[in-house]
């Protein structure tokens, strides 16, 4: 057995999470109590104060200290491997008519079944070990056993091998497991050779491991049985649920209560010195000292998870109470309008009716009880709305419950008359963001809030808006309100320097960064400008209906445009060109400056209104 | 026994989550198999068919399906609660020395001991369960029962009930309780009279309960021990997970291992029908009916929980997964400078080394996995950074550990140069937000990301500013870049027209909401215009300094003041009062279009910086 390198934990080592391992490896090294095993010689002639701590997180970063590269027999720890390798080719069902998943008062190498279900009472004792290995696939011994140290290697991330002397020594002198084997094949459990079945689980419990393979081996069931530094599946996410849920109860020989108690992480040890423990989704932990307790677990293993446990928080009943999710704010239209500037009469509507129509933004893990939270809520707000959204962009982790939650949420408002639409670009319920029919049955999914705000309003102008069609509005040249303030003569002679230009939905009027091109006033249709977000999408700063005007600030400052202007439905434009306007600041100083005085205030409230409502949105400074 | 109303799930029952409830109901309530409890005539006397489910969320909210107000006895799920009184009575250690907390595998009423302890394996067995009764506190018989009692009112909201008929029934019958009493004395567990140990059992057993007080119970414990209807605290959070840890491995007789798999929640059954379940943090289950299996537990019961926990994703090691936090956002400094406008030396500086100051903005919750990873990222950076700043405003749940952990890299990344500052306005991780001390040796803490943009700023400053002071900047008003556009002459005759004011730090200078009031140009010091953000506190939208103006807007619209001008320092201004800038427009429209144009791009372009970088930041549109 070669001895590689020894790792010391270094004071100097960088970084905070290597520190707290450190100082955990340290506070537990001053402890030599325990004894070696020693049924096999193999056992007793290992380095006795040999100590290894290492912690490998779900996404595959490890932290290592003291002697995580030492070289010793997994024993026991193969135990939910062989395990989980058997559901995986024989189904839980075929498994479970074989062994139970009870914990055992009973010593772990108790040659009996349970009295009543003549079973083994789970996979962590001998008996219920030995008969995992008999169900493992394969067309013979050599490849059954193979197929077992391929799986392990796939959660370890490397090839593993058996240790020979260890296994010889295991196969010369296991009368106890060979009698578990034949009870287990006279009460018909095994159904094949029982003699083969338990030098599979000597060679099982052969095989070599470092504390860094364990730790990998742990952060992989942590990590849904995805490998987090192969990116190898060793095995699917249900049956790690069912591995770990074993583990919780029957992991840690007798001691599995005390254990979860004060540890409160599913685990498993081996006589080898091994522990190696599991925070579901987060954590992987393994320690490796070979002086063992009373139970047969790591003196210095068992102290070392129960330091990590209590000083990092890992205990599984203390890490459930963190997922929440909140409504985190909530507004009407009335109080935050979409970037469309509307006319006056629905701008009057808006102001009437906007507090009938809600966004919801949430927030937190998308669980059972934070999608109650947030259905609780809404629901209590609906009977007063025509419309809401829900903005889930700042979810976290979103369970299929909670999409359900919401969906159903839909129908039920849907067919009380508040129509429910959602805001999640990314699909993350699992719908992606609507085409352009308004009536999607299955209610609409938007990019952004503001897009999903100007849907609201839609939905409210549709309901209460006085009945008798509107024509859309057309506006000539001399009677834009931005040549209002001017006499009827001289808006009869600026007009007449106006140049009329239409562009079809769609179609770029401005592109961003272009010179100073003329001063624009909408006639007829929607202008949008647009801006590139945090997000690498265009969102929209503010749309413009007929009757407003555009440019004035690149004709003033001299500026390029930075926003992009586009046609958000056909468009007829008056346009101003700059060489005409500089003319016109020559001959006809007050005419320009009236104008400009119009032009400069309407940027300016277009601008304010953006900023004041991407601060009231966000609450984010 | 009083028989209250019926409470039937309606198929109208108003919500999303009532009528998850009411299907589970409704899918497990065909099942009538299994038997009444028998042994004393109590039991068998119940309706057989009798049926409630509640769930009740953590923070009070309760679901009912069924008969959730049948009265029924508590019988075993007392156990749970009066070990939850011993422990607070004696202390976790000395209990421990009663009764241990590891799985058995025999029989609930098993007449004895673990062999090598000579101690009742625990708690949620016959033998533990008398142990516990036999170490309550209290003057004599009947004060023990009373604070028995009073404990479990406190976990259901209301004043409990012992039901006589049935104390009087186990009492006359449990000649096997009463062999275990004796079995404890001769050991040595019980230390006083093991009759009134017994009888307390039997009294205990006997409360009478609903499921709905079930529910509350078991929301109590989900609530860390805080009732949430009543707000009392029935059991100390440390005491709580211990009892949910031994109700996990212990709580459902001998089918744990199965529960554990197919459930995965902390739980506790009775021969009286009833069955309580927690998912820690979140939701408290209760089902009744009294059908048992051959382990004791009810049929349905079991059913409802089962089927719960799968629709809804209840199992616990599944609910860990979701605990993540991550670095949402990160950037420079360079990338979004703050909002305090700095001089043409310092902005160069500043697009010199801004990359050297970094934000990272954490979402999420910050438990140990999560800001492993936080810590990491920003370990991995901080070698290049002068400053970096931390906004958890975003996170949810914060462990101790992870303060902990960001403490400590403030600490290690202030020695090695890179100082560490928090935007933390509400002290989630314990700290105030700091005074003016630019040095405190803490690492600040700041209310918003501008203010902690402005002080890596003022770090970069510090250290890469050439040697030799500055001088404040004070500007005379013929100087003034306002009237750059001017000529001499205008210039001079236009300053006259100013009339020079100071304003002391902190005072206001122009309210919010107050009529135009005149043309402000910045002679000397630092003006601040702030408005109220969506978290009602006020926030920066711009802070100016010598050389810029403002004002301008309400001048040329007419408009009045939409944000506060404050000085930020001691300030001096020159200002053109309303009249004589109307005055000036007729006397010299050109003056006044230069001024204007002049003033509007100034405007404009802080206007549109302030879009920008509320945009990037929050990206939240």
């Amino acid at each position: 057995m070669a001895e590689p390198e020894h790792v010391r934990p270094r004071a100097d080592d960088p970084g905070v999470v290597a520190r707290i391992v450190a100082d955990v490896y340290e506070s537990c090294r001053a402890d030599r109590s325990g004894e070696l095993a020693d049924y096999i010689p193999e056992l007793a002639a290992v380095e006795p104060d040999s100590f290894a701590l290492c912690l490998a997180t779900a996404d595959g970063r490890l932290y290592a200290a003291g002697d995580a590269e030492t070289v010793f027999t997994i024993q026991s720890i193969s135990k939910p491997f062989t395990y989980a390798l058997a559901l995986a080719d024989r189904g839980p069902e075929a498994v479970g008519r074989h062994i139970d998943v009870e914990p055992s008062g009973d010593a772990f190498n108790e040659i009996s079944l349970d009295p009543v279900t003549e079973r083994p009472r789970n996979p962590m004792i001998n008996a219920g070990a030995i008969t995992a290995a008999s169900l493992i696939a394969g067309r013979d011994a050599e490849e059954k056993f193979e197929r077992i140290r391929r799986c392990y290697s796939r959660f370890a991330g490397r090839e593993l091998t058996m240790n020979e002397p260890v296994y010889a020594s295991e196969a010369r002198t296991g009368f106890r497991n060979r009698a578990i084997g034949y009870m287990l094949r006279s009460f018909g459990i095994i159904e094949s050779d029982p003699d083969d079945a338990v030098d599979r689980y000597f060679r099982q419990c052969s095989v070599d491991i470092t504390c860094r393979d364990l730790a990998v081996m742990a952060a992989t069931l942590a990590n849904n049985g995805l490998n987090p530094l192969t990116r190898e599946r060793a095995l699917t996410p249900a049956l790690t649920e069912q591995v770990l849920s074993v583990m919780t109860t029957c992991g840690m020989y007798n001691a599995a209560g005390d254990w979860v108690t004060t540890v409160g992480l599913p685990a498993k040890s081996g006589v080898g010195g091994g522990i190696l423990a599991v925070l579901p989704g987060q954590i992987g932990i393994a320690v490796y000292s070979p002086r063992l307790d009373a139970h047969g677990n790591s003196v210095r293993g068992v102290a070392a998870c129960r330091a990590l446990s209590r000083r990092l928080e890992l205990h599984f009943l203390h890490v459930t109470r963190a997922a929440r999710t909140a409504v985190r704010g909530d507004y009407t239209v009335a109080e935050v309008p979409s970037r469309l500037r509307r006319d006056t009469e629905d701008m009057e509507l808006l102001t009437a009716y906007g507090h009938r129509a809600r966004l919801y933004q949430l927030d937190g893990d998308l669980l059972f009880a934070g999608a109650e939270r947030a259905v609780r809520t809404i629901e209590a707000q609906a009977g007063e709305l025509d419309a809401l959204v829900i903005d889930v962009r700042r979810v976290g982790e979103v369970s299929g419950i909670a999409g359900d939650m919401l969906g159903e949420l839909q129908t039920e408002l849907a067919a009380s008359g508040c129509l429910v639409a959602l805001v999640d670009p990314d699909a993350r319920l699992g719908r992606t963001v609507s085409g352009l029919d308004p009536d999607d049955p299955r209610g609409r999914v938007f990019l952004d809030r503001d897009t999903a705000t100007e849907w609201c309003e839609d939905v409210l102008l549709r309901r209460y808006r006085p009945p008798g069609d509107r024509l859309p509005a057309v506006i000539p040249i001399v009677e834009h309100p931005a040549l209002a303030a001017l006499g009827h003569e001289d808006r009869a002679r600026l007009a007449e320097e106006f140049e009329v230009r239409t562009f079809a939905r769609g179609e770029v009027i401005v592109a961003r960064g272009s010179a100073r091109s003329g001063l624009y006033l909408i006639l007829e249709g929607r202008v949008r400008l647009g801006f590139e977000g945090a997000d690498r999408r265009d969102h929209r700063l503010v749309t413009l209906t007929a009757g407003m005007s555009f440019g004035e600030i690149p004709m003033l400052v001299g500026s390029p445009f930075v926003n992009e202007a586009r046609a958000e439905k056909n468009v007829r434009l008056a346009v101003l060109g700059p060489r005409r306007f500089d003319t016109l600041a020559e001959e006809a100083p007050h005419l320009k400056l009236a104008l400009l005085e119009r032009l400069a205030a309407g940027a300016y409230s277009q601008m304010d209104a953006a900023v004041r409502s991407i601060a009231v949105r966000g609450g984010d400074y």
